[in-house]
């Protein structure tokens, strides 16, 4: 390949990294397009989530990464208890699934725009998470990690979620 | 964060997305403990691919990185044809689950031993499936761009597979 310096191929390979990250996110709202807001009241495979608990998880796991990046606060911290903490036949009452898309869309918007402020250097600042103490012997603890985790758990739970397709 | 050098920074950020990769195979490996071969002959979900089906589609796009990053030859190329190129219910006779299962550990272990030998800049470096003309245009084509694609890949199968748990 052309040479190119160490602080453009970090600029890069952080940039791979987003960019992963926003392809699931696509993804998801590709995939939801194709199925009818009913059809996400079904279980994706007997006895187990519906679409509409994994909707909702879904959103609430990624407006969790905006206190936890230290971006702000979570926009719809409501989310967390029945979406997070509690299983899907928990009885607590949940938002619509057109309630959670629209919630979907707002996180997103809002994520995208706080991820454009961060430099590489940020990305592997650590999260709010980890204390500077443990930062120190634990380096790996940074946002660059919880993204890649992050993006895995999406991943899965759109392949879930496409079964319902 | 402590002052650390861009070249450190990048080599932390590609040791990352490697561990991140790694940590869905070990997933996947957990995973396949808990479920017994005669239960990943089901379909996870009704009408959807069996567990056998999608082990062998797993197996055989990881093995199929081998070429592609240019590491040597695929371990399990008659795979290919089995569970990439047709689908579960193609009629094609398919190696066991138990057979599948050491192809897996065969093929993550060459992975595991090829990318050690990559450093951060062969990681940015191009694909064997785009020419050196078009990388000059399209320098994302890169290994590690691969890599974050099939994390995202293996997840999403992980998801389907653990709902035979």
């Amino acid at each position: 390949m052309k040479e190119i310096n160490p602080s453009t191929q970090l600029k890069m390979s952080v940039q791979l990294a987003v960019t992963a990250w926003d392809l699931q996110n696509k993804q998801l709202l590709k995939l939801l397009d194709t199925i009818p807001n009913e059809q996400l009241l079904s279980e994706v495979s007997p006895g187990k989530n519906t679409g509409h608990y994994l909707l909702g998880h879904l959103v609430a796991v990624s407006d969790a990464m905006l206190p936890l990046f230290g971006l702000g606060e979570s926009l719809f911290p409501e989310l967390l208890e029945i979406f997070i903490r509690n299983p899907d036949k928990s009885g607590l009452s949940k938002s619509s699934v057109s309630e959670l898309k629209g919630n979907l869309h707002a996180v997103n918007t809002r994520l995208s725009e706080a991820f454009a402020t961060l430099s590489p250097a940020d990305w592997l600042d650590r999260h709010t998470a980890v204390s500077a103490e443990d930062f120190e012997k634990e380096p790996h603890r940074n946002r660059l990690n919880v993204l890649f985790s992050r993006t895995s758990h999406l991943a899965y739970h759109i392949g879930q979620l496409a079964l319902l397709k």
